[in-house]
């Protein structure tokens, strides 16, 4: 029965991993804390955390309480106490477990970029004391707190810590693309909510693109009314969502993207384009054609109009006004477009646009804010206060640097390129091209955003693209340069994945619900088991590799849609084999690789009789059989080794030649464990075990 | 890796039953239709449903463009295409599927009982067609639409079917105690999107109880201010979900207990009680002393107001005012009240509330409401108008309708009882006691309600005690009366409850969450093989069996309270081993019997392991090693069969004795196995197999 279990574990749980197998047997729990702060001292012994547990606050900021609600509110999801389990109290009961919270002073009225977020935390066996020089860090040591609280053999319990701890980077963003697809309201919330559980403090709102104007203009409604196709946040909800943000100590910067990825604003206003409409909402994706005419007066009435508008609507400091991707086009063919820059020096399209930012930064300015904008906008002419986005890296965020401009990273962490978390996790903001800078300039760094954009991604499958790699990204951005530890991070990963259920984030929940609706069955065990190990191809790869040309109406349902960014089976299958054929074997290791290259040998019967019943099933039966062909391979090199026999030659070329082919994409989606079966060919083969890189059209 | 594959299927899916192993293999698939319509006709071949599809609208109403949005955004979430794939359209272009739908006439501005809910639906190749008297037959017809279209091999389809259909009763509801627990606005909407996709018709919102007032009151502010413990519904919140509902086609009835139940409302306004306060929140589960003061002039002031003004709020024709379970002790303790009934000859309890009832139906009709109310209401002195809601039964709705009064059926759709689908499913509104009522007095009988009482409810476990066991009623007051075949309603519920799950209702998915939380680990496999198979106690016994009194501080979160109230694992186990006793063997019976018997047995090392970890699985060792002992005994009843020997007679009376042992509950649940168990050791020692009833202690 032994094996049964195990197998079990393997497919039900989605691990390969045989240290995880016998999880209770550990003693001590080790902390599931994420981001990992910056000096944590454990201690022995436990607080409860019962049905009698308060809650005392201390300070004078008035905005203390509703924090301390949330805080409570959250404990109730993760322990499943219920409300009046919890009071904020200042006196507590004499006896009672207790957190004792004190904040030095409020928080400015708008959160400003740079306020303390430091805390200090301990619990010991008769209560816990937080404080922190403002609210905000109390904020971030609730969230502290709320990660230490486990169910013991005693109940629910926090253990005896000491933690001091604050940011690295004052800046720690993610931005979500609402133009290209629309989220509605609860998926913005919840996300606020898992962002707050991780620390982060800007979300960056991506509210215009040529697919659609997200954003009720009360000055220019047809903006929205023509721009949008009716999916719009009115500026009530947009109050509503910066004041839950605010709440949870999250700063919301808007970003409007000008002069290029225009073309919804232009449905409504084609005045503003450089080339005459009529214009229609985009459905496709791309760098297109329309942009705003950086020549004519009209367009920055327009534009003060719009930004003073938004400007009173947006508290933050900040207003991003994009700047990327101008091809140049409509620039190009308009001959009056093409006098104004003769007239004004102006020998290209570069400067015809940092013409433009030069005249945006103004009116930014004059409305009191100070302009954020990708890599394009920096140029000598703006003024020192601007700040850049980079998505081009280090380096490029390094030389901003060097001429006195603050900046944060976004190359590296697009979580759209479905890279692996430990990829995300190796970036820092200090890396690269950044690292033999001064540190009067590093401290120009403010720090980084993750990018969700959302060419590929829906209301339903976008949480599964931002998390749980998010929340490493988060930890790179909060915690001491020196917390490096890859395999640390996925064990504490694997909690906080599941952890995060309790705000409702889908990216677990909704993987099991899109396999029933592909197989049109709740018997998805061979579809997941096959899923299990798959991810979607990486990068730009999906927009080259359809075989329709996807646009904005397409379906997001199929199998690469449910297919996590990264292969957690896959990636601890990877581990196990590694360990076998360097020698590291251990007891039940071999049994575990069988049962699961058997597993894999078998299923792609189960998946083509669902595929009978399926075209959503239908498109990735090829990859099914890759991986039958593959569990296969695997068996027969285990025989060989098994037998203390060399695997011959010819069958290991053959079967090597497999594995290439088995790297191809099929239906969109990359097979995950042609690596470790290439592997155990070889190991089998007398050969060295060598890695294997994806091949170009995968990528 | 055939028994693998399959102990797979059986602990990883929850499913025993051998005929769900190869779903695939179906040809052609049966429609998943529940609640199940008045006529259907299939037909051959099907209509895609694709990104190209749309809707055309025909009829004056101008609602019907909100009903066809909202059907459009319940399609998205069945299929994961996205917002744009479908537009509402007059002209539909030629050559697209289309589903035409003709409205005859808009519904009452407030929707009124009886009225028109039937349609005619027509699925063909190249479209479908829609046609409803009323835009609110328009909606269910809509639902049936929805249930129908699935992934196909072609994409997602619906088949060529034509349906007839109209509801048996006019009305068909589910009530949820708010008062007890409050529920916030999200579980409320996700539980009207259910009840509008099995084809509900009114939510009776229970919103005042001894533990808490639910309702902003403007006019009496102390209602909620001191007796919700800050957990109330604004008036607006209370308009958002009524128009909510009425976009699904479903009323909203409020219910206002009294005279009893009441506590909450004599915090703030303790004269209105007929004892001296003061008066705190009722923490505790029971028949309470407080009661109005039926005596005083006063009392009937403050209602009036009160009423008046809830009857603005809501605008439904009914106005529930609860009238169950009055003790009379404090009538009984107070002198004015018994000089008073002296005074006007009123002899007894029941003829003072009686009188009570008399003046506030005088209030209720005043302000154009129809009085509603318990059985306890019901006497001759009340107008015909008022409509009983039935907790003791048919015979009691009988009487009342030979009386003259309407009346609907409760009993038996208690959803808090944990009983069985299949027990709710046998009760009939005219079954028992009213199965020899004349027509006429038949039609006296409006339908049913069932009740979500909530002393053991929190937010995050309504859900699912209320689904899909509700789908199941619903079909009962839909459906003919001669739809009674209980395999096909599990059949189809077991689609449905997935199906469900598009609405982010969460009786499937907190399942596992729950468990990781008990367990304190994502390893919960061990942990879902035993909650799988167990069931919470029965009726009254969760109240009784605690070992601390109940309160409504009380955490939710125990293995009672993940548990479902029904184990499908165990009914389809159960299934299985009654055709294995009967000699209906077939292939792979046996070996799944073993293979199920075989995890039992090892199981229960996982569980004493994860136990040291965790006080909430520790509660649940004893049924652990019962589910081990049974597994066990089941395996050696097996190992006789299969020696052709007959079992001795010591060995069966000693497992028998086992058997009985396991029924008792263990940490208040109950282990659902035991008698297919009993029958295996029976049919092992040549006995008869007999059914196994539960014990009192765990009913």
């Amino acid at each position: 029965m032994r094996i049964l279990l195990l197998l079990l574990t393997v497919f039900a749980l989605c691990s390969f991993s045989l240290e995880q197998e016998n999880p209770a047997a550990r003693q001590p729990r080790p902390l599931n804390l994420m981001p990992w702060p910056a000096d944590v001292k454990t201690s022995t012994g436990q607080m409860l955390v019962d049905p009698t547990f308060s809650v005392s606050l201390h300070g004078s900021d008035p905005r203390l309480k509703k924090t301390a609600e949330i805080f409570l509110d959250d404990l109730r999801r993760h322990t499943g106490m219920l409300p009046l389990d919890f009071s904020v109290n200042d006196h507590p009961e004499q006896g009672h477990p207790a957190l004792s919270i004190t904040s030095g002073q409020a928080n400015k009225e708008v959160l400003e970029l740079g306020e303390d977020e430091s805390y200090k935390l301990e619990v010991t066996l008769s209560g816990a004391t937080l404080t922190a020089p403002t609210t905000l860090g109390v904020m971030r040591g609730l969230q502290t707190f709320l990660q230490l609280v486990e169910i013991t053999p005693q109940g629910f319990a926090a253990p005896a810590v000491a933690i001091d701890d604050k940011p690295r980077f004052p800046w720690r963003g993610l931005m979500i693309d609402c133009g290209r697809h629309f989220m509605p309201l609860d998926v913005l919330k919840r996300n606020l909510d898992g962002m707050a559980a991780v620390k982060l403090n800007v979300f960056h709102w991506h509210l215009s693109e040529n697919q659609g104007f997200r954003v009720e203009s009360k000055k220019y409604p047809k903006l929205q009314e023509m721009g949008s196709d009716g999916l719009y946040y009115t500026q009530e909800q947009v109050r509503d969502v910066i004041e839950y943000a605010r709440e949870r100590g999250i700063r919301v910067v808007p970003e409007f993207d000008m002069p290029g990825h225009s073309t919804a604003w232009f449905v409504g206003y084609p005045d503003l384009a450089s080339a005459p409409g009529p214009y229609s909402i985009e459905r496709h994706w791309g760098v297109f054609d329309p942009a705003m005419d950086p020549t004519r007066e009209s367009t920055y009435k327009f534009l003060d109009g719009f930004i003073g508008e938004m400007a009173k609507l947006f508290p933050d400091q900040f207003f991003h006004i994009g700047g990327d991707e101008v091809n140049g086009k409509q620039w190009d063919a308009n001959p009056k477009i093409q006098e104004f820059m003769h007239g004004h020096s102006l020998k290209n399209n570069a400067d015809l646009q940092a013409y433009f930012n030069t005249r945006i930064q103004k009116i930014v300015a004059k409305h009191g804010k100070t302009m954020e904008g990708w890599d394009e906008i920096l140029r000598p002419d703006l003024p020192k206060s601007i700040v850049i986005q980079s998505w081009r890296g280090q380096e490029s965020l390094g030389q901003a640097a060097q001429q006195g401009y603050r900046g944060l990273l976004s190359h590296g962490y697009y979580l759209d390129l479905m890279q692996s978390t430990e990829q995300h996790y190796d970036v820092d903001p200090f890396g690269d091209g950044a690292a033999n800078l001064s540190d009067a300039d590093k401290g120009k760094i403010l720090g980084g955003e993750a990018c969700m954009w959302a060419e590929y991604v829906s209301a339903e499958t976008i949480d599964s693209r931002i998390w749980p790699r998010m929340a490493a990204i988060a930890e790179r951005l909060w915690s001491p340069q020196n917390v490096t530890d890859v395999d640390s991070m996925y064990a504490r990963l694997d909690v906080i994945s599941h952890w995060l259920d309790a705000y409702k984030l889908e990216h677990n929940t909704d993987y099991d619900e899109m396999l029933r609706r592909i197989a049109g069955s709740n018997h998805i065990g061979p579809l997941r088991g096959l899923t299990d190990v798959v991810e979607p191809v990486k990068n730009y790869a999906r927009e080259r590799g359809g075989t329709t040309e996807p646009t904005s109406l397409m379906p997001l349902n199929r199998v690469i849609d449910a297919a996590r960014p990264e292969s957690i089976s896959a990636r601890n299958f990877s581990k196990v084999v590694n360990d076998f054929v360097s020698g590291k074997m251990k007891p039940g290791m071999e049994a575990h690789i069988r049962s699961t290259l058997t597993h894999w040998r078998d299923n792609s019967d189960e998946i083509a009789r669902l595929a009978t019943n399926s075209s959503l099933v239908q498109e990735v039966v090829p990859v099914s059989q890759n991986l039958s062909a593959l569990g296969a391979a695997g068996l027969q090199a285990l025989e060989y080794l098994d037998r203390g026999e060399k695997a011959p030659q010819p069958w290991a070329e053959q079967q090597l030649a497999l594995v290439q082919q088995s790297l191809e994409p099929k239906g969109q989606v990359l097979l995950m464990v042609a690596g470790p079966v290439q592997k155990l060919i070889q190991f089998s083969a007398g050969e060295t075990p060598t890695e294997l890189p994806l091949p170009r059209s995968a990528q």
